[in-house]
């Protein structure tokens, strides 16, 4: 691990660098698989499974039994596991609904807000050693509470053409209403276009490998939007006196585990603290099964002293970590200053693993800086805002001389037009009853 | 302007097709440009202006005096409208704050999210001939309200390197706190980078030509967010018996100044109706001072009619228009089947020019069938929202089992770990506890 005492503002670019991801290279293959799949459908989906994942499909889409039977091979225990999961998550996502903003901004001018759920969303859920459905859970949840109709899953079938259990089980009890056997590139570009399986989605989300993240943005190019640009997995660490060393470390190996390019950052006020982790994630690294992964993500961790909070705070923000740990006497004064991060742990018995997976808040977040700028995904990554307004004929007395002055300042004459030609109607109007009385 | 009558489902993709834009040959110049301000700085964002604007300026920033002296050029009459459509913007998106969300999603663990401001944003106003200051007031106010520390405004200077002084004076009425005379792909590449005087912000917002489209969408590649994905400005009217042709026709045609390439259709239920503002149409065009954009434009659009409000509702939604006009007789059905709209405007006295000026709510809204899936620019534009979690001991109790089952089952053995450990200390606690008493 890297100990870094007291680094000054101007080193703080080059001590936070994360590590820089080339897809130039991969751009041209995912070009490829997106003109190819465009063209022919469930058949070149086809071909590209049982190219990269070693299986020829008759059927992409799971079928009802399929589903079925899934459940039986998951435990009870594991079941009653995921649905707790799934109530915390519920139930602090339900709780995110907003009401219809509803403004009279002059006497007769009513405008409002209203969220609508986007129609059709499609999820994209890794394959490989790990079933990663605790992200369907936080996928899934949302959409379904944001009433979107089509909730498309799709994740790459194993050797022998089946899906984890686990992901059918959870997939099933989330509410997605179609899923397919297809995964990698081709199940990004068979949502983005649909094919004679797969329906065309207007929003992709979800985790994958840098295949899969290159997909997602190109994915963009033909109208798709998507949950958030993607980045290695990262977690900062605050922690003063007043942390636990052995959880400190614990959570730092629990980010490590993720991937040799994980970022793991400790910033402290305390020299002591710093040693302390230092020696107990050389200890408890010993016992970890991912420990390769995890000892190369260690070695490229930071371990930054710095004697001053406020200072810390700045550091922090500049970086924007996904991920941030608040160990500190005085967190009160950490969170208040935090302007950029995905998501806050707070005090010695709140561990990452908590929002990864039960507590209720979402593990779907902004890495690589984005902290800055993205949210990570909650209930209104479903939904989109529109705006209504309905104006009587006195509320375009109120505004209309203000929009005809602006609309001609802007040289736009139609769009004054549109104003007096109402306004004149109106003056008629009024003559007339005027004349009559 | 080409009447359709009763169109099939099977023909709405070709009847609704937008027009294509073809951007590739722009990339490569828009690439060049970001290369060249990344390493340059200031001297080539002034060597471009040199270029493209045909003025060589000395300073980019502009100065505290200029925007002093400006506000002695604009008309009081103009700086009341302006002031008018201010308050009215400012109250509808002050109404869209949302408080804490907090939630306790079992005992002893608490969970809330809180949106934060986007530190920094940067606003692109277009120049030429009209001067889009309606524009700053739909950007720079909810910046404001959010919080943005930095709000940066970038607009091209004339040939005498001066900015439109209604621009100026809205800029600075709105609390930008910095405004720069660069405009194209340079302001852009200025705001995505920084440089010696144009401070590099997180998020850009704005309207502008197809360079200033393409180098937003490059932005992005650079870790910027943007609004959204631009393209041509639309309008789809749903007018019946209930609506006064010569309105609707002035609807159209405020539409159809923006340009060539701006996209006008009409849907109803009412042969009669289409047939009138067709005459309408015509009669208007005459006067227009762009009457020359506006007839192109016309020529391109649409009158559909249709013998069913419901199947008129379905094919608005599959178009997803940017601004929808409903003038109906049954206007709560049409209001209450709206899937997928920018801003909506009920009722004969509601023009669209209402919402592109003053009636409060904001006019940077999804084109090109991205009111599927993104919102207009709204008070959550220009925050991102962060979730905290606080786990007491008990807390950590009652959900640990759950977490340490559910990452063991994705095989996260150090995820697993995180909340072993804490068990275990608390479990070490209570019989410490319990051998004393």
């Amino acid at each position: 691990m890297n100990k870094i005492y007291n680094p000054s503002r101007e080193s703080w670019s080059t001590i936070l660098k994360r590590p820089t991801q080339t897809v130039s290279d991969i751009e041209d293959i995912v070009d490829t698989v997106f003109t190819e799949v465009k063209k022919g459908g469930d058949s070149i989906l086809k071909t590209y499974t049982e190219k990269f994942d070693g299986v020829s499909l008759d059927a992409l889409r799971v079928t009802k039994e399929e589903v079925n039977q899934a459940s039986l091979y998951v435990l009870e225990e594991l079941k009653k596991a995921i649905q707790l999961a799934k109530r915390n998550i519920e139930e602090f996502h339900k709780a995110q609904k907003t009401e219809r903003v509803f403004v009279t901004t002059a006497p007769g001018v009513d405008c409002w807000q209203e969220k609508r759920p986007i129609q059709k969303v499609g999820l994209y859920i890794p394959g490989g050693t790990a079933p990663l459905f605790s992200t369907i859970l936080m996928l899934a949840i949302p959409a379904k509470l944001a009433g979107c109709k089509e909730i498309v899953l799709c994740t790459p079938p194993n050797k022998e053409g089946k899906v984890n259990p686990a992901i059918l089980y959870t997939a099933a009890l989330c509410g997605v209403t179609k899923i397919f056997k297809v995964g990698g590139i081709q199940a990004i570009a068979g949502m983005t276009f649909g094919t004679e399986s797969v329906p065309q989605v207007y929003k992709i989300f979800g985790p994958g490998n840098q295949y899969v993240t290159v997909a997602k943005q190109i994915a963009t190019k033909y109208g798709v939007a998507i949950d958030m640009p993607a980045g290695p997995s990262e977690l900062l660490v605050f922690a003063d006196d007043s942390a636990n060393p052995v959880f400190v470390a614990s959570d730092l190996l629990s980010q490590a585990e993720h991937g040799v390019d994980s970022q793991v950052i400790l910033v402290s006020t305390s020299k002591e603290l710093l040693d302390k982790v230092e020696v107990e994630v050389e200890i408890q690294l010993e016992d970890l099964p991912r420990k390769e992964i995890a000892k190369k993500a260690i070695e490229n961790s930071k371990l930054i002293y710095v004697n001053d909070k406020k200072y810390a705070v700045d550091l922090i923000n500049e970086y924007g970590p996904e991920h941030y740990i608040i160990c500190a006497e005085d967190e009160d004064f950490f969170i208040e200053n935090v302007e950029n991060a995905g998501s806050v742990f707070i005090g010695n018995y709140t561990p990452e693993s908590a929002g990864d997976y039960a507590s209720g808040t979402n593990h779907t977040l902004p890495t690589n800086g984005y902290a800055k700028q993205y949210s990570g995904v909650n209930l209104d990554s479903f939904m989109k805002s529109m705006t209504f307004q309905k104006i009587t004929p006195d509320g375009i007395q109120n505004i209309g001389k203000a929009i005809e002055l602006m609309a001609e300042a802007e040289g736009l004459q139609a769009h004054k037009n549109a104003v007096t030609l109402r306004l004149n109607e109106i003056t008629k109007a009024i003559s007339s009853e005027v004349g009559k009385s």
